[in-house]
């Protein structure tokens, strides 16, 4: 398992297929931002699925982790988390 | 010292102001996010500095790890990463 932080930027074109693709695998947490534990097969599915939508000018970030232990999050301002997506 | 990845969602009056505090002491990696190694002084700094500016609508994550070796990093399209911003 990893612990997997997750930021886009999309073209608003093909956005909407992005959220859809990332919310099969783990939490929105904020605009442009997902997270959440997945095995090592899942990700590589992710950025597969990722891989055959995004253009050259889109852009997705991964910061992966062995456990959500190595970091503090914190939150200012609105806490926009929603509770894990079931899908 | 601590490694910060820090992802904002600001409302549009705001913005250019929040990039401007989180470019004194982070470096931009992608639309909306910034990243980089501090002190826990300047995070309390940089804290206390978006805290006088941001208002209930707008949203600000810190992930802050003890080291960036903590994580792997995995950028798909386009990479946007400008050079470390000294200010």
């Amino acid at each position: 398992m990893v612990y997997v932080i997750l930021v886009y930027d999309i073209d608003e074109n093909r956005v909407a297929k992005v959220l859809k693709i990332c919310r099969k695998y783990l939490t929105w947490v904020q605009r442009s931002v997902f997270e959440g534990e997945m095995t090592d097969g899942n990700l590589e599915l992710l950025q597969a699925e990722l891989g055959r939508l995004i253009k050259d000018e889109d852009s997705v970030l991964f910061y992966i982790t062995p456990t959500k232990k190595n970091f503090k999050k914190k939150t200012m301002g609105k806490s926009k988390e929603e509770g894990r997506n079931i899908l």
